[in-house]
């Protein structure tokens, strides 16, 4: 059964509820790219799916940067003159700039404001900022909350530590038969915001779980990791592994309610750019494909000219482009059950290209082969044929050893689910024979 | 001369009116895969161009099919109680489905009514269907005519037979200077639909009557046949005569008043296809060319993929698109004089850039030449050059021994007409010489 | 600094107005062909840049043409019955016909009018007229004129002569540090017609005048020769230097107020045309990319199959598709210094392109290499990236040895002179290296 049959005859909505209430549960978490919440995180994955999980020392090279220290974080707040917390990371973990090192002084207003971070257009929500390769601690607010403050002297505490210690990312590894590797990546560093990038963690951990149970083409490999500095660090250490990559999907953003972006790889015409944008036509509305950029989430280090690995990414809302992004506002309620749920049936849609797509040899290829005779046509002439019947005139007549499933089905407009029946069809007919990779 | 400039030097309406004539004489002829209808037909042919005829005995494998019986029918009709024929074969063959087993029998309507087909959305037209595949009987008739019918018995007689005899085809070969082959299919099984396909059988017999007494650069060879069965027959008995076929054309549903639309081979880019392309684009309103699809008329075997030949198929309504298509509204007043002999001037003209697409090369590459000095240019300067110039730079400029005429008619956008008549004068002025093939 | 650069820092609306004197200054001048007034001009041309003369003889064969003898004028007129001039060359040269052979004779006016050209559709104006190459006499004057006459004998006088001599061209020659060539090419044979090609050539010339302190990757040379005849006689004695000719422009038409039109050579995809295509787009409003066709101006010649050079044609105003065109309202109203100008900077931003198109290697291209450790990012994220950081990513990632930094700003939609930057600021800090061509 195809994994999208196995999808669709599941309760979508329970995958739904369950995608969400996963998502919950990793929102509060105070994570970065590296320290106890990544960590954390990885083994709330763990707890779902076979995760392994590796440390890479501080100061180690990664390509051409170095681990940085780890950081933890315990608590930070911003007290008046009248020792009431005016700004409380207990409350929203976005509160404090991301990677901040440890402060506790007292300064007047003036002073305070040059290290916080607001939103003037959007004054009710908190920005999400990071310093992490420049030493500098800050606090970001709403607008309102900053407009709330009066000239005086504040207490300002950040409980952070900034040490020697390690960044931390998991690997779930599914062996398929082929060595060759679908490697689906999602970044695991951002602290509470929901769509970017909770959202891809979840569906990540869920398509992998599908996929346990499965015989396998390919080889699958999930990687949780923070974002940058995390791809950088694990293609440092699996240049060999990185060799075998034959698709790529970076999952992220994938929670929200907008139509889905696909963002293509730097070769422009990989199979999986040409899977994701035939699967996206067939099984969405409004889907977008993008063109390569070398901004973006972690394709920009697949996609980096010396592995220029086959890896696009899958999106909704495209980073960067919607107000909420890197905001407060990216929470719980921004991210939807079924828009999850959907997110995932695409993945499940890409991955069945994927395992589907060979290429077959039409056995029979002087003139049409008799199809009545093997049950494979209607047997009163003259009306329309339907569209099984299309199908399969289609694979044979394309099925000449050069055209995959995927070129059959792109050349035809028929989505791939039919144009991979009628292969099955016909090969049980005994009209084609499937042909060796490569 | 141009085959189109003697076209048009033709008195047209009296080809349109001839075209049709011949249309009438075929009407009334039962046709079908087999049997007496379809070899009438080619005798009719041949009385008009030289024919072969070949007969291939029931039985003989052909491809993966088998030659099927052969059919023949003298009556058939439906009688109500009261003796009248409420269905009667000889007042329109349509009503018998074609292929039908002899059947001579009583039954009530209720029983009756599973052999009965009709049109519901077209209550008077009688629709066309066939059983060739499966044994079988039927009558088909108006809805109006079917809901006249009363509960009660019904005689039911089929006078056919269907008994081991031949499948007859009909070819008309052309030599030419080439051995390589233009061929001109139609499909010649049809019972008493006029676009479907006497418009294709007579205006290809005409296409051939016009070449027969030319010099020829390719030869050509004109096939009448059955449908599918008789394109797979003629193709088993032919291999050596298929690797020879350099162009060709399927000619189907040429007579009505629809815009043309041409159907491009398999392969997609084949000369034929950019030919016809040319040609209805600068011959022809509102024409459109399709993608290869390979459900469709014969082309679906020429276009198999051991075969792969560059055959299209010129049509004008597309069939299953219009609400004539395959119902007894198909007829003699559904195909037009005038629309029968503007097709076979598209015809003509793309013979004649299938003749005359020779490649050349520029004698005097370096710079322009000085046209003037050979009377091929104006004396005053300033103004504007005019199209017969205009068509001769082009020519200069592209024959690098590259580019064929259709390549520079292509690119300028100018009427292959002009620009082979601007190649001929450069020839003529010393300019140019014609390249070898290949 | 780049030349846009220079020229953007220099007194633009100066030098619209120093180039539009020129262009007054050789307006009166009558040029032909051959003879004073092309001499004349290029002696003008001279005072500003280096410009060496060239005089071919009369009946030199070149290429397939013979230079023809040199034509020169003093005076013209047409004088009624009352010795009246009605037509004087004096008041405007276009009045004869260009290359007129000397006559002085009486005429009925009947008989005149054999001689003459007018405009109908444009009653003030003047068309001009040529007859090169067959010998004839004529005179041009505005449809009015015409008009006025009455019928009577006339006195007409052409005092040319038409022997041989020579024809002239002027080169001037820039040298680089490749013996490869950029091509720059104005015809100068036009009489007072202002736009066609006064425009050109003082464009030309300060494009000259702008690169001769500079150091230059490429050789340049400048071409002012008479139309068609000129640019075949250069042709035919340059032979060794056209196969050095990497890139070429030919200029015309460019002072009008009319959008930029860029004709392609005839390669179609040569860098010259994706350079001018790219400069307009970023540089200009509205303008658009011809295909090329071998009608038009110098181009024609080396652009023939023989040559086949990448050349193309910079114009405002398309050859013969305005209504000033050829005729004596192409005059110097009709071009605007600013638009001179301006066209002067297009052709600064053309040769920029050409100069840095440079291909690189990044040297980290293993993942992105850490800008921030190098001052090439900012230092806190989760907001937007500003466009030179993007510029930056762009060209590291698409510097694989592939990619000129022309390939980049296409593909990357950035103008080549932010993508030179940003090359520039990766080269600096030891993240790329330059590639030798080839």
């Amino acid at each position: 059964m195809s994994l999208l049959t196995q999808f669709d005859q599941s309760d979508a909505a329970a995958t739904g509820r369950e995608l969400h209430r996963f998502a919950a549960e990793l929102y509060p978490i105070c994570r970065s790219i590296t320290g106890e919440g990544i960590r954390q995180t990885l083994r709330n994955i763990q707890e779902r799916i076979p995760l392994q999980l590796t440390e890479v020392p501080t100061g180690t090279a990664v390509l051409d940067w170095t681990v940085p220290k780890e950081w933890n974080i315990r608590d930070a707040y911003i007290k008046d003159a009248n020792g009431n917390k005016v700004v409380d990371f207990k409350k929203c973990n976005l509160h404090v700039l991301n990677y901040s090192m440890p402060v506790h002084a007292s300064m007047p207003l003036s002073e305070l404001k040059g290290h916080l971070a607001t939103l003037p257009d959007r004054p009710d929500w908190v920005p999400y900022r990071t310093s992490y390769y420049k030493e500098s601690w800050g606090f970001c607010l709403s607008h309102n909350q900053m407009l709330g403050l009066r000239d005086g002297d504040y207490e300002v505490c950040i409980d952070s530590t900034l040490e020697d210690g390690n960044l931390t990312y998991g690997e779930c590894y599914l062996p398929g038969k082929s060595s060759e590797e679908v490697l689906i990546s999602s970044h695991a560093c951002h602290p509470s915001l929901a769509n970017d990038n909770l959202s891809g963690i979840v569906v990540a951990a869920a398509l992998a779980k599908f996929l346990m149970w499965r015989e396998l083409r390919y080889s699958y490999r999930f990687v949780f990791a923070p974002g940058t500095i995390g791809a950088i660090t694990w293609l440092a250490k699996n240049r060999e592994v990185a060799s075998r990559i034959r698709h790529g999907l970076v999952l992220t953003g994938i929670g929200n309610a907008d139509a889905f972006h696909y963002k293509k790889s730097r070769r422009g015409n990989a199979e999986i750019d040409r899977v994701a944008a035939h699967v996206l036509l067939h099984n969405s509305k409004a889907a977008e494909t993008l063109e390569f950029s070398p901004y973006g989430y972690d394709e920009r280090q697949y996609c980096s000219p010396g592995f220029n690995l086959a890896v696009g990414c899958l999106m909704r809302s495209v980073w960067g482009t919607f107000p909420e992004y890197h905001t407060s506002a990216d929470n719980l309620e921004f991210i939807r059950p079924e828009k999850l749920a959907e997110s995932l049936r695409v993945c499940a849609a890409i991955v069945d290209v994927l395992e589907n797509n060979e290429r077959y040899r039409n056995l029979s290829p002087y003139g049409e082969p008799q199809l009545g005779k093997r049950g494979l046509y209607r047997s009163t002439g003259g009306g329309a044929i339907g569209d099984e019947i299309n199908a399969q005139l289609w694979v044979l007549n394309l099925s000449d050893g050069q055209n995959s499933l995927l070129d059959i089905a792109e050349r035809s407009a028929i989505p791939f689910t039919a144009i991979s029946a009628a292969a099955e069809r016909l090969r049980d007919g005994g009209l084609l024979s499937v042909l060796p990779e490569g």
